[in-house]
C-alpha cells in the first residue's frame, strides 16, 4: 500500500520542519533522557484487534465507510499498512470465529512478511453463531446447562489451538455473562460454573501461554456481569494459577473509577496482564485513545511505569498492550492513527516524569510539588520524539498525513467496493 | 388469542382469593379511597411500541425468541392480546419506515376492532434505510449538508401524514444527532440548524397535534447530543410554541439525576408532554419498568399526580403515556404486561398518598413526617387494586399467568415460526 | 423516658387495628410462614452508633437541633430509648475517642440495665485531637512518617483495649486515608504500609475478636482512598489473615455499583464481616436507610438470607449490623426509628421469598418468573409483622408514634438544653 | 511581601532558559499569533475568593495549615501578593457576612494599592450566623416561613449595598436551598418562593450591576436542590430579566455531564454570566483547576472563546471569572497559583486553534481532522507564552517558584500565627 518511496517523499518533506523541533526538544530535555525515552518508544508495540478494523456500530444501527477488509487475510494488510506508517503496530489480536485461518501457516507467513506478530487470541462466547448447537443467550461459563458451559470451553480450548498455529502466546477471556434482572441469577452458583470453566480452559493452556480474564462492570447485561470488575477479576485469576491474569479494559469501569490505582495494585500483586486501550466519557463508549481524558492516560502509564519497573517488567514485552475501540464515524485506520499515537504521547510523558523528585515530594508530602513534577512532563510538547522514534525505525513523520496524502482509503475502496463489510461486529 | 371462556374460566379459578383480598384492602383503605383509585386505574392506558413486540438486542447481538410479529397486522394483534389481557393497553404506538401501513383504514379499522388506538407516531433518522438518498452518518436535522436536513425534514412530515390517516394526534421526535469526538460538532450551529428543523415539521403539524422533543443524555453519540437533556429540549420545545412539548424517557439521563423534579419543573412550566416508561442501572438499559427502583416510579407518578392536578389535566389523556424498552433476555408480552403492572402499581400508589397531609408536614418542615406518608403509600399492597380493576374491565386477575396457561408464545411459534424477526430493530 | 404504663396504653390504642392486619396476613401468608418470619425478626437486633445521636452536618455547616446527648451516658440512654420502643436496637457502636468511658464497668452495666450489649468499636485516626503529637492530615497507617503510623496503630490498640472493658467482640477501621491529587500518593507504598500497619493492629486483637477493613469510594480524599473497593478490602483482609473481614456501608460506592452482588461474593469467600445501613442518591449521603432506594435494600437483604444460610450463619449474629447515618434535617432519634424500620421490613421481605421456587426459576432460565418471586415478596405489605414482632417482644406498636405522643424530643431539650451538642461529628 | 528587587532577581535567573523557550515557541507559532495570544492572556484576570485564602475542609475535619489571614485586610494583602507574583489575579471576591468591612472606601483604597479591584459580591443563605432571627436549616428563598424568606432577601440586599460601596458589579446567589428527601419539598412551590425572593433582590439591583444564579447537583442536599441544574438556573434568568445571568461551577454536575455544550447554549441565549472555576472527579471535590481533567478545561474555554466572540464580548470583562476551590491539603495559595496557571494555560490553547480549520473539517464532517486541530493545540507547549506574559506584565516568570524561594508561607507563619484560621469556612 506504501511504497518505500512514498514514505521517503513524506519523510523529505517534513524533515527541516521536524529536526528544529527535535534538536530544540533534545536539547531542552538533555540528550540522555531523550535517548532514553526514543529507545523505548522505538520498542514499544501496540497490538491491532482484527475487528477494529471496520465501522463499529450501535443497537442503533450501523453506518459503514467503505474498503473495509473482507478476509482475514486483508485484515493483516491493513495491520501491516498501519505498521508500515507507524512502525508501532506490529502485532495483530485475532476474534474466533471471525478469523479463523483456513491455512494457519500461510497467514502466519503473510504476517511475517508485513512485519506483525500474533497478539492475544480472543475467544467469542457473547453471541451465537450459524449452526451453533446451544445458545449463549443467558450466558456461556456461568449456564445452568452443563451443555452450553461445555460448549464454550471447547471453543475457548479451540481458540487456543488456533493461537498456537499462528505463535500466539495468550488467551483473552472476555464473558458477557450476566444478568439483566435482579433475582434472574444466583451469583455464586453463576461464580463457580465460571470458576470451573476457566479452570478446564487453564488446563488446556500451553506452558508458555497466559490466560487474561477481562472484567466489565456492565453491558451487554444490565443487571450484574460475573466478571464485572477488577476485584472479581482477581478473585478468579488468583485461583486459577500463576498463569492467568487480569485484563484492564479502560472502558469497562463504573463512573469516575481511578483506573490508575487498579493498575498499580495489580502490578503490585503480580495479576496484571494486559490492557485495552479506548476513550469513554459515559460507558464502554470504544472511542479513540486520548480522545476525551488524555491526562487519566497519562495517570495511567505513569502507574506503569513505574510499576513494571518495580517488578523488573520488560515495558515492551511485560504486559498485553492492545487497542479495543469501535470506529463509529472515523475511518477505522484513521482512528487507530490517532490511537496508537496518543497512547505513546502518554508513555513518552511517563517516562519524562522525575522519579526522584516526585518520590522525594510524596516523601515530604508535598502534594503541589508532586504535582507539579507530573504536570510539567504531561504539559512538556512530545510530539518530535515520537516522530523521532518513527523516522528511525523507518516509518512516517506524520502517519496519518501520509495516510491521506497518499489517498489510501480511496484505494482501498477501488480495491474492496464501497460496501465491504468487515467480518465481525 | 384470548377467547372470552377462556378469560372467564381464568378469572374463576381466582375470583376467591382475589375477593378476600380486595375486600380486606377495600376496607382497610376505606370504599370511598378505593373507588376513587379504581376508577382512574381504569382509565389508565399505556400505549405500547410497535417495536417493543420482538426481541431486542445491543450492539453486541440479539438473540431471537420466537413467533415475533411479521408484519404490521401482527404487531396490531400482539398489542390487542395484551390489551385483552389488561384492558390497559389500548394504544399503540407507531415507528415509521418500520410501520408503514399499506391501507391506513384497514389497519385503523383492524386496530379498532382490538379496542386500540393510535398513540404517537415516531420518526426514525438515525439509521439509514436501503435506497435513501443521504446519510444520518453525521446526524438528520444537525446535518451541515442542507440535503440531509430536508430529508430528514420531509420524512417526519411524511410520519405525520401516515398518523393522520390513522387517528393519531401526536409526533415523537427522537434525534440520536450528536457528536461523539471534542471537535467534530458546533454545538451552536447544531442547535440551531436541529431547531430550523424542529420549526418545518412544527409547520406542518396539523391543528389539533403535538410535538415531542425527545432527549436524551448520551448513546448512539458518546460526546455529545444536540438535544442532550430537559433544560436543551425545553428550550427547543418554548421556541417552538403552544403545540411543542418535551418527551421524558426514564432511562435518558445522566446518573442520579433527580427525574421526578424534572417532571414537576415541566409540568409547572406546562411543557410535559409524555412519558417513555423503562427502567435501567447504568445507561438507557431499556429494562423492565419498575425492575430496578421501583421507588424511583413511584416518586415520579407522585409528581405527575400531583402537577397534573394542579393543571388541571386529565390523568388518563393529559400525557403520552407509553412504554419504551428493549426485551433481551425476556419474552416481549410478558416483559409488557410486566411493565404495565409495575407501572401501574407505581401509579396506584400515587394515587393514595394523603396530598393534604403530605402539604401540612412539608409546610411544618416535618420532614420525617413526609417521608412517613409517601411511604405508607408506597408500602401499602396495592395489586388486589389492580387486579379489581382489571376484573371491571373485562381483563384477566393475572394477566401474565393467563398468558403461560394458554401457552400463548408457543402458539404464537406455531403460527409465525421460530425465526420469526419483528421488522425494526 | 418511656414508662411501661406509656406503652401499654399506646399497644392498646393500636392493638384492634393491628390485630386485624395481622391476622389477615398470617392467613395469606400461613401461620408457618408467619411465625417462621416473626421468630427472626424478634431475633435481629441493629447497633446503633453513638455518633449518629446527634444532629450530623455537611462541610457546609450543621444545623443543630435540640436535646442532644452530651455524654456517654445519655448517649446510652438514648440507644436504650430506642430498645425500648422498638426492642430491635440492642446493642450500641462506640466511637473513641469520643466516647472514651471514664469507668468501662460502670457503663457495661449501665448499658445492661437498658437491655443493651456493645457492638464493635471504631477509632479515629481521619482527624486530628486537641494535643495530638502528629497530624493526620496526610493519612494515618498509610503515612509516610513512622511515628505516625505508630501513633496510628497504638490508637487502634487503645481502641481494642477499651472495647474489651466493655465486652465488645470487634473493631471496625474506616482509614480515611488516601489522596486528593494525581502525584501525592506511591499506591503501592501506601498499601504496603497500610497492610503493615493492620497487621500490629490484626496481633493485638484478641482471640475472640474481628476486625472489620472498611472501603470506601472517595471523601474525604477526593482522588483516591487506600481502602476504595471491596477488592482492596478483600486483599487487606485476606492477608490479615481468618479474624480479618470486610464491611460494607452501603454508601461507599461508585455510582451504579451492584452491591448485593458484592455482598453475596463476600459471604461466599467468607470475608464479608459487617454492614453500615444508610441511603444515598450521589456519594456518601447518610440518609436513612430505605429512604431512597427501597427494593436495592431488599436485593441486599436477598443475598444476606441466602449466602448466610448457604454457610449456616446466624442471621442474628453472624455478621455485623450496624447503622451509620447522618441526621442533617431531622431528629437524630426519629431518623433511627425509621432507619430500623426499613431495614426489618427489607430482611421480612427477603425471608419471604420463596426460594425454592427462585432456584427452579433460575435452572430453567425464567427471567420473568425470578423477577415476579422477587416483586411479589417486595410487594407485599410486611407491616404487620413488623408490629407483631415488636409486640412479642414488649416493644411498641409504633414506636415513631409513641415517641411523638410522648413528646420525648421535647423533654430531652427540657433535660439537655436546646444547646446541646453531642460529642463527635 | 514580595519587594520588587526579588522579583527582578527572580526572573534575571530564570530570563536566559525563559528566552530561549520562548523564542523557539514564538517563531514555531508566527510572532503575529504569539502576540495575539499574549495580549489576551496580559488582559486575563481571574478573582480570588476571599474563602479559598484559609485551608478548607470537609463534614469529617479541617487540617488547619498556618499564617491564614486573619482580616479582610489580610485577604487582600493575600491576593494583592498573588496578582504581584503573576499579575493575572487582580480581582478579589468577597462573601458577606465574612468579610464585612468596616470602612469601606478605606478598604477599597487599600485594594486598589494591591491593584486588586472588587469582583462579584457573594451572600450565605446556607448557613446560620450567630444571632440570626431565623434558621436556614429548611431553606432561605424556598422557605415556607415567609420570615425567613425575607430576611434572606435583605440579607442578600444588604450584600449589594456593601458591594457598591466597593465598586463591585455583580451579586453572585448560591442557594443550598433543596430537599434531603422524597416527599420534604413541594417542587413546585420551592421554585416559585424562591423566584419571588429572587424578584425582589433583582428589584434592589443598581442599573449597572448583574445578578448570577448559581445551579448546583447536590450538597448539601442529598434529594434535591432548588436551582439544581443549569436548565433550571436558566429559568430563573430568564423569568428575572436581562440583568440576570446563570454561573456555572465546575464541580456543580452530575457524573459525565458535557459542560463545555452547556456553556455554549448559555453563551447561545446571552444568558451565562460567569464561571466557578474548579476541578473534580467525584463530586464537588473543589480541587485545583486542571488537576483532574485539563482537556475538559481546555474544551471549555474552546467554547468560551468561540462564543464569546460570535457575540462580540470581550474576554476579559464579558463574563464573571473567578476559582472557587478548597484547599484541604495544599497551601492555598501555592494551589491558587496552579489553578491561575492552569487556567491560563487551557485559555491560551483554546486561542491556539486553529478556528477556521476546525470550521472547515466540521462543514465536511472530517472527525479526525476536527480532533487533531484541537489536540494541535492542546499539545502544543505554551507555557513559555504564560511567562512570557507576565514577564512584560511585570510578574513572575515562575510565581510558585518565587513564592518557595522567599519562604513566604514561613513568613505569614511568623507574622500571624501558626493557629490563625481565616474567616469563614
Amino acid at each position: 500500500m506504501i511504497e518505500p518511496y512514498q514514505l521517503s517523499h513524506h519523510n523529505a518533506q517534513h524533515e527541516a520542519a521536524h529536526q528544529r523541533k527535535f534538536t530544540f526538544l533534545a536539547e531542552e530535555l538533555g540528550s540522555e533522557t531523550a535517548e532514553r525515552i526514543l529507545a523505548r518508544l522505538i520498542d514499544f508495540q501496540i497490538a491491532i484487534p482484527s475487528w477494529a478494523l471496520g465501522t463499529g456500530g450501535t443497537r442503533f444501527g450501523r453506518f459503514a465507510g467503505g474498503g473495509e477488509p473482507r478476509s482475514l487475510e486483508e485484515k493483516i494488510a491493513d495491520v501491516g499498512l498501519l505498521h508500515a506508517l507507524n512502525k508501532s503496530s506490529g502485532a495483530i489480536s485475532l476474534h474466533i470465529p471471525w478469523d479463523i485461518p483456513s491455512d494457519g501457516e500461510a497467514i502466519k507467513q503473510l504476517a511475517a512478511s508485513h512485519g506483525l506478530v500474533f497478539d492475544a487470541m480472543n475467544s467469542n462466547t457473547f453471541q451465537d453463531q450459524a449452526g451453533q448447537a446451544h445458545s449463549y443467550k443467558f450466558g456461556s461459563l456461568q449456564h445452568t446447562d452443563a451443555r452450553v458451559r461445555k460448549q464454550a470451553v471447547e471453543h475457548n480450548i479451540d481458540v487456543i489451538r488456533h493461537g498456537e498455529a499462528l505463535g500466539s502466546k495468550s488467551l483473552t477471556v472476555w464473558l458477557s455473562d450476566g444478568s439483566s434482572f435482579p433475582g434472574q441469577l444466583s451469583f455464586r452458583k453463576a461464580f463457580e460454573r465460571t470458576l470451573d470453566g476457566l479452570r478446564e480452559i487453564y488446563a488446556a493452556l500451553p506452558a508458555d501461554w497466559k490466560i487474561f480474564v477481562e472484567y466489565k462492570a456492565f453491558e451487554p447485561n444490565f443487571y450484574s456481569t460475573t466478571v464485572g470488575d477488577w476485584g472479581q477479576s482477581y478473585l478468579y485469576a488468583s485461583k486459577l494459577g500463576p498463569k492467568a491474569y487480569t485484563l484492564v479494559d479502560l472502558g469497562h469501569h463504573l463512573p469516575n473509577a481511578n483506573i490508575e490505582q487498579i493498575v498499580s495494585l495489580l502490578l503490585m500483586e503480580g495479576k496484571l496482564g494486559g490492557f485495552h486501550f479506548n476513550d469513554s466519557k459515559y460507558g464502554d463508549d470504544d472511542l479513540t485513545a486520548g480522545s476525551i481524558k488524555p491526562y487519566q492516560l497519562f495517570l495511567i502509564f505513569n502507574e506503569l511505569a513505574d510499576g513494571m519497573d518495580a517488578r523488573g517488567l520488560d515495558h515492551a514485552t511485560g504486559l498485553g498492550w492492545m487497542i479495543d475501540a469501535s470506529h463509529n464515524v472515523k475511518d477505522p485506520l484513521e482512528d487507530l492513527l490517532q490511537s496508537v499515537e496518543a497512547i505513546k504521547l502518554a508513555y513518552a510523558q511517563a517516562l519524562l516524569v522525575d522519579r526522584t523528585a516526585l518520590e522525594n515530594a510524596r516523601e515530604n508530602n508535598d502534594v503541589a510539588a508532586a504535582q507539579e513534577i507530573l504536570q510539567a512532563a504531561f504539559r512538556t510538547d512530545l510530539r518530535p520524539l515520537l516522530a523521532e522514534a518513527r523516522l528511525r525505525a523507518g516509518a512516517a513523520i506524520s502517519p496519518l498525513g501520509l495516510f491521506r496524502e497518499q489517498q489510501i482509503r480511496r484505494k482501498l475502496i477501488e480495491t474492496r467496493g464501497l460496501k465491504a463489510v468487515a467480518t465481525g461486529l
